[in-house]
């Protein structure tokens, strides 16, 4: 499921760049049992399937022989909400794991127990942790110095200053009628600035009140 | 990108069933020049490419020749944030066609004149807008009667009810001292459920007292 994903733009080129190194674990290589099962049925006869702790304790175990980890984090939807913030944070940690949930969630014990922190992406479910996970390491590795083409770009993105971008225009000027504001055709850098400015609190004020309290 | 992740678990299984038809697009289809450039540099001088207009135009009207849509929805960290009632809102809908943002942005007047709504999966800016795209789909086409195998399943998942879920365990009952809640090894469906239902509400309380406002 991450192959295509990671295989792919800011990820690939991290990782073929040094930056970051992401390693998918397949649970199932830490089973022991010949149908190598990872779920189990619940206790009290709810539906749904859940994660067995068994391999996910003996797949932490074993990467935790080998190097420190600042976070082992659990996706899940309860958890703390992931926010740009958060992302920063983590982009200056150096190693971290993610478990992902899937089925009708992990026994509870692997979250008591295992994980140090509980992290959604946003109040929805999803069928796993599969797709958090790499909205997360995509996240966090477009901030690691060298990982976009233009770094001024990221500093300049909706969040960094809580404020949403302003809006952007390429060619051509008019399209249909529809046309590109003058101030940007005007070349005069101040004032553009100034402009970018004023759009960026005025969309933030609409938009998102609550990123300016 | 999107090859993996379309080609697993409930997204496939959903297609393969007929619930549901996940098509991707490429704009560079849509452009009539010999690099097939979907970007270009913005007006006023800022960092970063912005996605040109006319690629977008010539995909989604040769799109609306063919069928009618609910919705065509752009990915932006500055749109409405995506959660469980929209998602449950968008899995009645027939047609969605969901516009990725890639590079700094698209320009403007895309998001003006072609897209009916911006949708954000949460504050936090990604590389493009392929991984919300997965994400939406992913929480909505769950939700289609059929997707998921345990339909009741689906039903007791958080934000349903706008309460947590309660925790869960699988075997072993005991593991490295480690225990489960004895109430669940109990067999009495009555206090199991009630059980349940005082855990979803105190850990609501607790973690996302938001939900219960």
């Amino acid at each position: 499921m991450f192959e295509s994903v990671l295989g792919c733009s800011i990820l690939k080129r991290a990782q073929n760049n040094g930056l970051a190194q992401l390693v998918v674990h397949n649970l199932r290589d830490f089973t022991d049992d010949a149908y190598r099962k990872v779920d189990d049925y619940p206790f009290g006869g709810e539906a749904g399937m859940v994660m067995k702790i068994e391999p996910v304790d003996r797949c932490i175990s074993s990467l935790k022989a080998q190097r420190d980890y600042d976070e082992i984090i659990f996706t899940s939807p309860d958890g703390e909400t992931f926010n740009q913030r958060i992302a920063n944070c983590m982009s200056m940690m150096e190693n971290i794991i993610i478990l992902c949930g899937h089925y009708k969630g992990v026994d509870y014990r692997i979250r008591e127990h295992l994980v140090t922190r509980e992290i959604s992406i946003g109040d929805y479910v999803l069928t796993g942790g599969e797709l958090p996970a790499m909205v997360m390491a995509d996240a966090i590795v477009r901030l690691l110095p060298g990982a976009i083409g233009d770094e001024q770009s990221a500093l300049s993105d909706s969040f960094q200053d809580n404020l949403l971008a302003p809006p952007i225009y390429t060619r051509p000027a008019d399209y249909k009628g529809w046309k590109v504001p003058d101030i940007l055709l005007s070349g005069h850098e101040a004032r553009i600035a100034e402009w970018r400015h004023e759009q960026s609190l005025e969309r933030t004020q609409r938009l998102r009140p609550d990123l300016l309290d």
